[in-house]
């Protein structure tokens, strides 16, 4: 059996990604492919039990380096338990966030070095790579609005930073995307939701049946 | 004001490490010298969070690779606001366990490369060393007995684990005090309580007031 294919959707606060994944998934069934969606932190029963320590509590709760390394426990668990069997069956798997948001939050936005991160990675994962990366492209500020419309108070530990730090997790984005063109696509995250999920089934026609 | 000390002190299930932490922070009182106790995995309100992870659940809940992770995010938020903020007030520390556990636990006997957990604490704490380290040696199947005795049933997910499992611990821990005698003092655990405090006491002599 073939192997399935590997996506993530990235971008900041509100840009729409859990809505997005699960149309992705829908429009992606009814071109007869089998995606499965998941989600970091979390996706897996151990990950989501270090993704309660992660998004509850003060946001200074842990350092940029601790959360690092609970991230990448996370991750490990996750592409143990569920990514990497899935990819093996043959399934594809969307998943909400992966090792982009650690580089983007605990690295350009919290200090750590992006090297250490990817390192991080390669300890739990063997390195693994989405095939395809989306990035969901919106202004900090209306990102800020929607994510605040949608949950009232800051829903997490990582909503409830200052503008200044969701500014540089979007220069980040906006830089790893540059730097790897092959992996990364970036859509415009102010369309309406439909024209978003068939902007990425646009950009995956070549890997369909 | 002159920085405190930290001792750590290793050894396999039952060899009395909580034990001795204690007795030997009185006997240090007896001498002048304020030692906090602590342990590993916790310490800190964090790390406390994260050893419930750790230490509940199936022995196979976690791949090595995973656990060395949650045992380094731990250990790095157990050194940032206890350990190092206890030294720089000039007190003592006395670890029950500290970084050598998770390379025989994790490295030895897990699997996972030795150089990788140290690459994973210099990421975490900055490569923070006890400056004595104090093994407590017992036979294996004594060791066993006893924490038997005290706890009835195995007591986590690593006192579950197999004789051949335990074995290998110990095997590392002989490797790591040949290979640092500097740090390390090895202590003849079979020995009456108050001769194994006062073995340590004897071997910090040149510390003391």
């Amino acid at each position: 059996m073939k192997d399935g294919r590997f996506l993530s959707l990235e971008g900041g606060e509100g840009a729409g990604k859990s809505t997005q994944a699960r149309a992705l998934a829908a429009a992606l069934g009814e071109r007869g492919v089998h995606a499965i969606v998941t989600r970091e932190p979390g996706g897996s029963e151990g990950a989501e039990a270090i993704r309660a320590l992660l998004m509850q509590g003060e946001a200074a709760r842990w350092s940029p380096h601790t959360e690092a390394l609970l991230f990448a426990a996370a991750r490990a668990d996750h592409v143990e338990k569920v990514i990497r069997p899935a990819i093996g069956a043959g399934q594809w798997v969307i998943c909400d966030r992966f090792i982009d948001s650690t580089r983007a939050y605990q690295g350009a936005a919290g200090g750590v070095d992006d090297a250490a991160i990817l390192a991080l990675h390669a300890f739990g994962t063997r390195g693994l790579l989405p095939d395809r990366t989306f990035l969901l492209d919106l202004p900090v500020a209306v990102g800020a609005a929607r994510a605040t419309q949608r949950d009232g108070a800051p829903a997490d530990r990582f909503a409830m930073r200052g503008e200044d730090f969701h500014a540089a997790v979007a220069a980040a984005f906006d830089r790893f995307a540059a730097h790897d063109a092959d992996r990364f696509r970036r859509i415009d995250a102010t369309q309406p939701p439909e024209q978003v999920t068939q902007a990425m089934l646009d950009m995956l026609e070549d890997w369909l049946p």
